[in-house]
């Protein structure tokens, strides 16, 4: 389990009477976005950082992660994400049911890479790359921070599938709340793990709409 | 279900006696890559095509997915892909249990896009669209080729878990075989589904396989 940490200032035990506060904390860094267009974030394959724990009571921890995917696009949003009893925030999630999945932007490459070749039993991850923990509106664990456009997106999460957890260490989760940074189309570039320690970034966009008779209902 | 068509001359019906001159034939195009690492392929998140039916029967389908992911690395090799009862390529893959995910090069992308885009029942996909069906070494189905490095990458897969299909239209595939378009590293470069029609295509590749200490193994 990871160590308990100093509380920061922004830090309180959640409420409903303090969500609306939350809301707007939270804005200063990153503006909602639909639930129901997650797909837009994560079917693209980026690698994600993951928060679990609470942020309330000091037991948030930080992991990175490649194997994850939509499952559905909506009613409701759904993700499956791979994490196994052999990382440390493994218990914290089975504890809480809830978790944010974050979306680095390339700049934080180098910081992305070491979040996930560290433990956070003798390492706390969010002091020492300098990784902010915001107040989320929906569930316990924080959303991503890492300055000016180090994080693309925040998905808070809720388990809402343990079936196949035992077996791969997979979680079906729920996306309830997401956050994304101003702009981030236009300035956000993700990485994809090569699964070998090389990440491609993405490059040139292909606007390939028109062509997309089928599915006109994911365009809007 | 796809219409059946005229089989092309390298098709014959698989047996143990042909097996090695169908891994001869392939060889032509792709060269073997072990199952071990297709990890590399699937992990980054690229757009998928999927063949599935028989290759021998003329009954081999082609569709494209966004929606997958790498549930184990090796012992055995798992890949997550969510093909549902809307597809008509559900029943093919109920029937056989088996499927190639090919990995298609950005130079493809209208073609990819085209594939996703209409309907086996009223459309030939492999000649609208001028795809090769090339006999698999272990799979009926067959692997996808598109001339000169339009493919980079074939996996060959047998559904091991059929537990989430009723409720997701999720399969868990063991990949049994792979093969890869020579120099597939230096000249591929993928396309990540962005949801809405548009695509990120591999830009910038980042070497961070020394800040990697953790997972050495995956590296070799």
């Amino acid at each position: 389990m990871p160590r308990k940490r100093k509380a920061s200032s922004i830090t309180e035990s959640p409420s409903s009477s303090t969500m609306y506060a939350q809301d707007n904390a939270t804005k200063s860094a990153f503006e909602p976005y639909p639930p129901s267009k997650v797909y837009r974030l994560i079917e693209p394959g980026p690698v994600l950082l993951v928060s679990t724990g609470s942020l309330a009571e000091s037991t948030h921890n930080l992991m990175t992660i490649g194997f994850h995917m939509m499952l559905q696009h909506d009613s409701p949003p759904l993700i499956n994400a791979c994490i196994g009893p052999w990382n440390t925030s493994f218990e914290a999630l089975k504890k809480s049911g809830e978790c944010v999945l974050a979306i680095p932007d390339a700049r934080i490459a180098q910081k992305v890479v070491d979040i996930g070749n560290c433990d956070s039993d003798e390492v706390d991850k969010w002091e020492a790359f300098g990784m902010d923990a915001l107040p989320a509106a929906v569930v316990k664990a924080p959303l991503v921070s890492a300055g000016d456009e180090g994080i693309i997106a925040n998905v808070e999460c809720v388990v809402v599938d343990r079936s196949m957890v035992k077996k791969y260490g997979m979680w079906v989760l729920k996306a309830v709340k997401a956050w994304v940074s101003p702009g981030f189309r236009e300035s956000g570039r993700t990485l994809h793990h090569r699964g070998d320690g090389t990440f491609s970034v993405d490059g040139e966009v292909l606007d390939l709409k028109e062509r997309m008779i089928k599915w006109k209902e994911f365009q809007d």
